[in-house]
């Protein structure tokens, strides 16, 4: 079990549910259009953010931000201490900072002190891309190299802020190579107890980076390994915290609400599946969006009736395609009726609406 | 290390590279419309592809189609064994069979003996939605009651063809819930010598199922588990395809040609990277389109100078955004010049083209 850091008023670590984290692409001196995405963030479901602090304009929009914010937010600081001071002074909840490309110790030290008084969570971390040059040729031999070379990085990093007596740590180790990015996680996880931080470093467009996080971050959380996660992708940020949830829903880490199952399509479906459960996909998004509430936990849209209630008889409700264009509504594998498939669907979201 | 077994040409087991499987979703007794899917599928790299084969209709189409097909096919069998007898003198390169729906040991025998004949590997598995009542019943109380009862399952089906002398079978043991599909594929591969044919069942809509398969396919892929795969999805069987093959590049299973990275967006940015991995994406896939060489392995987009050569020092080329609109190229970390963003972009195509 890793020890526990609050991020504002989020857990992280210590058996705490994991928590979601983005990070804004905006210019942060535009507080009008940072604060406009972090409310985008927070509808879609984002624990916490992540915003560049690059100089002193964008720090000088800091108050306004914080102040605004649906979500806790961390400050992402580069080479000038002074700006993870100032967004101390601002109030930020967290600060991520890599002491690599700090120049001096005497600079972290500051940090230390400002964040220790403050109560504010440090996240340092090491990555592939910008380990410092004596371990990052080494980390070129292999996944194992690699993998090793980040846990030393990080180490290194933890132990200089503990020197200065700050111990509210969060460390991530990415990669973009996947298999190094779990060996480093997994290796660190058995050292150390601080709260870990899941991500794959530029995982490149949307599919891949997608699947890149998903089996990494995935990897990990099966093994009850990581205390929050950021699935880094080259789109909307909102995209990666939709992506971070399944991800956390796929593992049983989050409830999903409704999940929906259904079954790959093949040459036994009666039924246009895919058709059928995006459209239940939109219509349970426009519910949400309403207010409405939404009386089931699991719903199934299959192809056929052969397999379809049996294979689903612990969804809620569900729907299996039928000769003829009918298609059947069963409810815990027990079927509820034959109906033409437009008011099949009809009643499938009628009993979703709890009518 | 598990056997080695034979679909066609393509190895599964035994430290063969892992290959990637689909399934049409077209009418099988549509010999035109079930080979232009498989001609699709072949050419987005799927390796072997299955069908269904649910009546009589279907299998008189077998013929046509397995003498036609660019990739080894497999025939999903339910029900009734003498269509799995039929795909086999028909020279199905193999059979996917689940004996819990084959209604007397005899006929098992007959397709064991069949098969043995024309030396056809078959596939034997469980699944969480189609489990023997008993086992249904126990396995509802935990993931790992479900791993176990999904490995009992599957242990049974595969005594039941070993008892009649047959070995050539390769074992699926999937379900809709990941760690539950996860835990039981480690607890067999511990227990047997079978190939693995990795899946997740049900695995809903395209962004949640190519996640689902993603951490349930890769995690047990980094761990060395695992010979054949196949992403469920209720979708186009091509998106199978690619995701499937981008969880095998993923984890250095295979080698992308070429890999693109790019760093997440940050308030750092400096150009428009989405757009532009994009656009490289696009202009790649046209380049492979037109048969044209590919002269560069790994290929960055990167959002700013200050991290982006260094990040990305192991791409063979890169761009990296700078400011007043213009980009940086760099080679191997190295800045080769510093141009406007478009020019940049033609110099990033032309060197990509080894021109």
């Amino acid at each position: 079990m890793t020890r526990r850091s609050l991020i504002g008023n989020v857990p992280v670590g210590g058996g705490a549910p994991v928590s979601v984290q983005s990070m804004t692409n905006t210019h942060t001196d535009d507080p009008a259009a940072t604060l406009a995405q972090l409310r985008r963030l927070a509808a879609a479901g984002c624990d916490v953010a992540r915003l560049a602090v690059p100089d002193t304009k964008a720090l000088a929009a800091l108050p306004d931000i914080i102040k605004e914010s649906p979500i806790p937010l961390v400050a992402d600081i580069h080479f000038d201490h002074r700006l993870a001071l100032g967004a101390i002074s601002a109030g930020i909840q967290a600060v991520r900072i890599n002491p690599g490309n700090i120049d001096s110790e005497k600079k972290i030290e500051e940090v230390a002190k400002a964040a220790g008084e403050a109560d504010v969570p440090i996240r340092v971390g090491a990555n592939s891309g910008s380990l410092p040059a004596n371990l990052a040729k080494k980390a070129r031999a292999s996944n194992e190299a690699m993998a090793i070379a980040l846990v030393e990085a990080a180490e290194k990093q933890c132990a200089l802020f503990e020197r200065f007596g700050f111990k509210n740590l969060k460390v991530s180790l990415k990669s973009s190579r996947v298999p190094a990015m779990i060996l480093a996680n997994r290796i660190f996880s058995e050292k150390h107890d601080h709260p870990l931080h899941l991500g794959v470093t530029e995982a490149g467009t949307i599919k891949r980076g997608i699947i890149k996080s998903a089996i990494g971050i995935g990897a990990l959380l099966a093994d009850d390994i990581g205390d929050t996660i950021r699935v880094s992708l080259t789109a909307d940020p909102v995209e990666e915290v939709t992506a971070g949830i399944a991800i956390l829903e796929s593992l049983g880490l989050r409830t999903p609400n409704p999940e929906i199952i259904s079954c790959p399509t093949c040459g036994r479906t009666e039924i246009d599946l895919m058709e059928l459960a995006e459209r239940l996909e939109r219509e349970i998004e426009r519910m949400k969006e309403r207010g409405e509430k939404v009386a089931a936990a699991k719903i199934a849209v299959m192809g056929c009736v052969v397999n379809g209630p049996g294979e689903a008889a612990d969804a809620d409700i569900g729907i299996a395609g039928s000769k003829n264009g009918k298609a059947t509504l069963f409810k815990h594998g027990e079927t509820i009726g034959v109906f033409p498939q437009e008011e099949a669907f009809q009643r499938l979201l009628s009993e979703i609406r709890g009518k």
